[in-house]
């Protein structure tokens, strides 16, 4: 269980932690990309910091994937660059061109370029250009400053509609600590071990094994219940920077409360991050939860929290705020979890009020005047109780619309 | 690898094969729906048929399934009852009205309940009413007829936009047999194990256990290979039913060549009926047809092909004629399949032409003008070798298009 008491949000996303720096401008990765998109996005930690990272386990992986693994083998890192508008993926010269970033990116800042994260979203399989990043990456160094975490939340967007960001303060041993994120969504994104693209930073002093642990054990409740159209994509990258600056004692055993309440504080940044990319998924216009309790297992009832928001039937009903909660129960039906049928419950939920639909696998008669009322709403919660044992989980989707299809029916051009 | 020569494509679908005779007609299973509509059909057999079925995997089963599978345990029926606009799924009555349903197709026809195989398709926890169905099936049983395939055929569709119907012959040690079949699709349609709804009938003697190989063998390499929309519906249901009237020696041997030309002939007819279901998926404009070769093993073949047709992404950038075959790489990856990425080669093909997009992994030039002649045709190819092994398949799906999402909106209503 997590605690939530004990931690509270802070404005600068990941400039929020101490001596993090940000900044983000537009280059012109994508050819005829308009000049106020801004496309290149530097963080940097002012001393070189543990780090961790989790990955997309897509077979076909972005190039950058490869260049950032290797250089996270000695377990630290001083910066992250990050280009939207092109994968990087699929091309024959991809490595060279990861590698060309880490170079640039660590001649600026002067520092080892293999302490650089390097990573890339956009098209796949169009040659990436490195002409643009060569000629901007000192203008790009020269705007790092405290307050450049939204420049560079807004430098990774793609189909994205807004910058998401996240920061918490909370306290290990008497010294305030903070974590900060940010992340892009919002296509192609069913994650599996990582996610989209998310970069984390944190002062908190931890050793790297259980940087990494923290990190594989929250995506695993957060980014990996997300999905917007059960796509995993080939770049999905999820890192960590924690610079130990805000000077609590190391963290170097996970049997104590301070491992603990780093989780926590780092659940919290990625769940806000899970729920802020499951909003702004593309063409999306309401936030769905799923919460499944009484399941035999946590992995049972994350099969069918993940099965419902996935289902492509009900993400329409919801866009057609249609209570059509047979599509629910198909969806649990084929999600591959033990239970038994004939004791599912499901409440459809949202700020207007609350509705029973389902009680022992069967409707119930509801007000479909209350049922239109409820689903009016912008976040609709789907309350799925299997009474069969204490196993929950929550995932996080969106509706399925008419901009889905367009945004994607020609996103190249 | 299936032989189609020898088989000839003949009308009447299901009241192809000899003694086969079947009814369609409008009883109002729907409120308020229109009087064109029909939605409840008969299929009946003269003689008492072999009989066999494969069921959706769903663990959410409609009741009409349950009832099925007890009917059928003595592997013969004489009759098939259908109706539209109503699964009967997650009703706390749905066994018995289905049972009600046999007891009045028996009567009408005068014939064993038992006999009876029942299906129901539509939307899930509504209650069915039987009323209509105890008003009309006298009308029902008088309307069967000869040239009655249609009329049943379209009384089983839902929002599918045609019916479905092919039928072909062949020749059994010089004995003309036919095979005819139906099938509905057209949303919630990922088949496992079973497919949407199908009846088959033939006048091929053949044994019991035979029949179900032939029929469980077929399903798996033809509505199994379908995707509309990733939902594995609750209803599920292909049934065949062989009353033996042909003549031909009675099969009683997978080694002999009327097995395998059975299969064959099977395929055929369950194959085509596969392409009409993807071809008319909810809101669909274009048939999307992925044949997998170089696989390491055909399982894994399977895995790519349904991969590619099943991803929203791929399936939005054929409705915008976008030739954006980064997704399809992406859906190869993810696909689960053992592949090396390096060799993987992709041809996009229509009858407009056809291009190379990808060779060894990574993109190929080719003419963005070609592209788009060849995506603008209403069946488009996507060619995929692997070139590490002999596994071959083929899957069909459908774009994803603005009206599926109008479509299920509000389907309910």
């Amino acid at each position: 269980m997590i605690k939530f008491e004990g931690f509270d949000f802070v404005p600068n996303g990941v400039c929020a932690p101490k001596d993090f720096l940000a900044s983000g401008i537009h280059v012109g990765i994508k050819a005829n990309s308009s000049p106020d998109k801004k496309d290149l996005a530097l963080i940097y930690s002012r001393k070189p910091c543990t780090a961790a990272a989790v990955y997309t386990q897509n077979q076909v992986k972005g190039a950058p994937i490869a260049i950032c693994k290797q250089n996270l083998q000695n377990k630290t890192a001083q910066a992250v660059i990050v280009n939207s508008g092109n994968a990087n993926t699929c091309n024959a010269d991809g490595e060279q061109k990861a590698q060309m970033m880490c170079d640039l990116a660590a001649e600026a800042l002067g520092i080892d370029p293999k302490d650089v994260i390097v990573s890339s979203t956009g098209v796949i399989g169009k040659i990436m250009p490195i002409e643009p990043i060569q000629q901007h990456i000192k203008e790009l160094a020269a705007a790092l400053n405290e307050h450049g975490n939204t420049d560079a939340a807004e430098a990774i967007m793609t189909t994205d509609t807004v910058s998401k960001e996240v920061a918490v303060t909370f306290d290990l041993g008497g010294v305030p600590c903070t974590i900060g994120g940010m992340a892009k969504g919002s296509g192609m994104i069913h994650p599996n071990m990582a996610t989209m693209l998310c970069f984390i930073t944190t002062d908190v002093a931890i050793k790297p094994d259980l940087l990494q642990s923290a990190l594989t054990r929250v995506v695993d409740d957060t980014f990996n219940m997300v999905s917007i159209d059960g796509d995993t994509s080939t770049n999905d990258t999820c890192a960590i920077m924690a610079s130990g600056t805000a000077g609590n004692p190391i963290i170097d055993t996970m049997n104590g409360p301070e491992f603990q309440k780093f989780v926590d504080g780092l659940y919290i940044v990625l769940m806000n991050l899970s729920r802020k990319i499951a909003a702004d998924g593309e063409g999306a216009t309401k936030l769905l939860e799923c919460t499944v309790s009484g399941a035999v297992n946590i992995q049972n009832a994350k099969r069918i929290a993940k099965g419902v928001i996935t289902s492509t039937l009900f993400k329409c009903a919801m866009f057609g705020e249609d209570a059509n909660w047979g599509r629910i129960l198909c969806a649990i039906g084929y999600s591959q979890a033990d239970l038994n049928i004939d004791q599912v419950e499901v409440i459809l939920y949202s700020k207007a009020g609350s509705i029973l639909v389902c009680q022992h696998g069967s409707g119930v008669a509801f007000s479909e005047e209350l049922a239109a009322e409820i689903l009016k709403e912008d976040e609709i919660k789907i309350i799925v109780n299997l009474k069969d044992g204490d196993g929950e989980a929550i995932a996080w989707g969106c509706d399925l619309t008419y901009d889905y299809v367009k945004i994607n029916g020609d996103y190249r051009t």
